[in-house]
């Protein structure tokens, strides 16, 4: 009764690490509680969708000393790496990832350059159409 | 029937470019799906209201060395300038502006020197009141 | 008649005085629109829970010098501070305040250093619950 279930949709505008683990958690979160998830990558966010781009991200400069100390806590309680997370995400059938056209178009982002968990290209006004029948909409 | 308008509501907290582009184009494509828009611009957001404020809006310090190619990117792509696309939404009908009054009076910011665009000055209540209401909730 | 009340939820990701005060002032106002408020804090957002960290709270150093000329401000205009309004926001019973259990993990932060005013700790599945139902949803 997929019509019933519930649908987080986030706007991914950021793409330090800070903020893309939120995404994540939330996300893989989402997922195991069986709801519908929704990614639409923007602006900075783009580049976690560039193969090899999530795993490179880093904190903000105002939080750059915090990195080290997080990514080591990160591995010592066995989190899964951000696009291994993605990937788990995506294996349950119940995650939409969208690549921002226009970004694309501004920072000469080639469609072959992005993961293939990637679902559609899309302008605003299909996330527009989701989030508006969506339980729980984020910009982060 | 504007009572069956969807309803897109954003705070606009942040006043550089990467965000006020994404309020824009969101805005703009909500306008252009006949979506009522409404935007409250709070602290640094406020800045985009103040005349000549918007036009003047570039990217944080750690974006800094894109903002040339984005503005040029932009200038390619000939979207109107941040200002531009905020008066043709509002010729829509469909876009209402509300200035944060705490913040005004917080950064000493008078009403004569906002642009006319502006319809309210307005404290939270009121936007919690057009939020509450809405079928997109979005804090940029 | 709990049931019929409006219910404001937002995630508190960010640490600085700026996003406190938007959360801050969403929502005492939303509480005295007798609104029930879920604050879920998380990564920085975080530190504002541990015992004297609110009142400790700056701005990001893209904005570090209007930090004095704020402070003046909220001072001059008679603000409580952070600390003193989430407890005034409290003091109604419509606050739930939780604390992100997976970020206390991976920054080492004890039970027993959080403000007594936190009701639980909670990972995102408690959060996610709390905002499917609400009426406004925010990523701060």
């Amino acid at each position: 009764m997929s019509e019933k279930r519930k649908k987080l949709a986030i706007i991914v505008q950021g793409g330090t690490l800070d903020k893309l683990y939120c995404v994540l958690i939330l996300g893989s979160t989402a997922v195991s509680m069986d709801m519908e998830v929704h990614l639409y990558f923007t602006f900075w966010g783009l580049n976690a969708l560039v193969k090899g781009g999530m795993d490179k991200a880093g904190l903000p400069s105002d939080y750059k000393h915090m990195e080290e100390p997080m990514k080591e806590a990160i591995k010592r309680m066995k989190y899964p790496s951000p696009y291994e997370m993605l990937k788990r995400m995506k294996a349950s059938g119940l995650l939409t990832i969208y690549a921002c056209t226009p970004t694309m178009e501004m920072f000469g982002i080639k469609k072959e350059s992005l993961i293939p968990e990637v679902d559609k290209l899309a302008g605003a006004s299909t996330f527009l159409d989701v989030a508006s029948d969506a339980d729980i909409t984020l910009f982060i």
